[in-house]
């Protein structure tokens, strides 16, 4: 694995590279930085160049100095691809990826060769987003956009850990996916102004997050790019019946069930994250 | 002030208690204790015996061993008036205390002289209480269920009154109102078991909390006991605007509105709300 520090549009970004051929750029959630990924990319690392950046805020890329949301993450992506000399690109993402993956297909597809998502939050959630048996899933969407979060995440190590390791054990369906790494997680998170960094999403965010969960998001028209949707089978933030309005934003889309995983398919059960990767790269020819 | 250890319902509750006359009993909400009420109670002591248990959870009152929520509150509250040899008694609450006060009302209207209360829930706030462009206000309501909550919050002194002092800021119109006792409730708050104590309310009113923003809240024969609401003018949890549908709550209301404060009356403007219990109790014939 090769760590790279890239100066691209006017910030600092750490990036995670291995492998050898076509290039795949591997676009992290919340609370994840790059190393969500390695089990992926040294499973793909004979047959693609795995790219995985640290978000700007999260890991050892440059942090934000306010609310920092998809369009500015996707503005960084493709700065960060022209740093890296990169034309054209397969990405991968999941929840906050996944999120910055839409405004970066609508503002350069012809860079993309393919888009392949694990679970997102995308316009046609819509109001079941915010139903009211929902509503103990999505409170930290609040938390953490308040002023005292970091500080109050931040305050002793095993507060940090705590935190994070409660999301990463109760979205996944397979609760030890992050045992061996929680650790390195909550050094992580530990890291000045990450926590703040990964925060910053929810600020950036919350307007639109309102405006969908009122029935209100404006109609985008759809991502043309070949994507790929593998939606766990046990998310519990993002249940499957949500994938049913993905046709609207998403032209050319190939949707399937992820079986046996919750949000974090990547770590749950790399094996077939990495074989559905490669399987939709060389479908859409891009091998 | 008296300081009471009473034994009342199978638990210990610590009783605050001073002044002269017919009884009045004063129940806190959250994050408070008997200390919320004292500005009131040095005011009317010349009048009435004010009695400010801690609700079981809190305080110096025993800790319930799970959920504990207003039913259990008013059941508790009966057996602390029985073992004070009080037959009859006029209730001032809010939060918690108010959600206390309806099933205590409706279990022995006839030991109640009158209801006064500031803001609280009831079933008639219905799914406003959920509706997107309130989320960033109810997050707490399923934080404080989780079981990580106690010892994030706990986990130094710092984020105890971090935490606390959020919302007794955040809620107030007159942002200084518990900057004098700040220490104090931290204090109070870290004392062992105190913060699940207080989280337990929210454990035990979910189910209920979920029906009622679904709009499935149960239709209730109204209170005939005689009630003053004065809701408060600038509370960003509960505001006016949600009075409209007391009526079918409580049969004999007298509802008007506190000007000028938010969600803690009774600390922020507690010449005049000493002046209203007072004035409602007289009304009322309990003097």
């Amino acid at each position: 694995m090769e760590h790279l520090t890239i100066e691209a549009n006017g910030a600092s970004f750490h990036v995670a590279r291995t492998g050898e051929g076509r290039p795949l750029l591997l676009l992290h959630g919340w609370p994840e930085f790059w190393l969500s990924w390695e089990p992926v990319m040294t499973r793909l690392a004979d047959r693609y160049t795995l790219i995985a950046p640290d978000l700007r805020g999260f890991g050892d890329s440059a942090k934000p100095a306010g609310p920092f949301g998809p369009a500015d993450h996707a503005a960084d992506m493709l700065a960060l691809l022209d740093a890296l000399g990169v034309a054209r690109v397969g990405v991968i993402g999941h929840d906050v990826g996944g999120a910055a993956m839409q405004p970066l297909a609508r503002t350069a597809p012809e860079r993309l060769a393919g888009l392949l998502f694990f679970d997102f939050v995308y316009p046609g959630i819509g109001p079941r987003m915010a139903a009211p048996d929902r509503l103990n899933e999505i409170w930290y969407q609040s938390f953490n956009q308040m002023e005292m979060a970091p500080g109050l995440v931040g305050a002793t190590r095993d507060s940090c850990r705590t935190f994070i390791a409660h999301f990463l054990r109760h979205w996944a369906h397979r609760k030890e996916a992050f045992d061996d790494v929680i650790e390195a997680f909550t050094d992580n998170f530990l890291k000045p102004g990450n926590l703040a960094g990964g925060f910053a999403h929810y600020r950036a965010t919350h307007a639109a997050r309102i405006r969908m969960m009122k029935g209100e998001a404006p109609l985008l028209p759809a991502n043309t790019v070949p994507t790929c949707l593998r939606w766990p089978e046990h998310d519990p933030l993002f249940p499957y019946d949500w994938t049913d309005r993905l046709g609207a934003s998403f032209s050319d889309l190939d949707l399937a069930l992820f079986p046996g995983v919750g949000h974090f398919p990547h770590r749950e059960d790399p094996d077939r994250a990495a074989a559905e990767i490669a399987a939709f790269f060389q479908r859409v020819g891009w091998r």
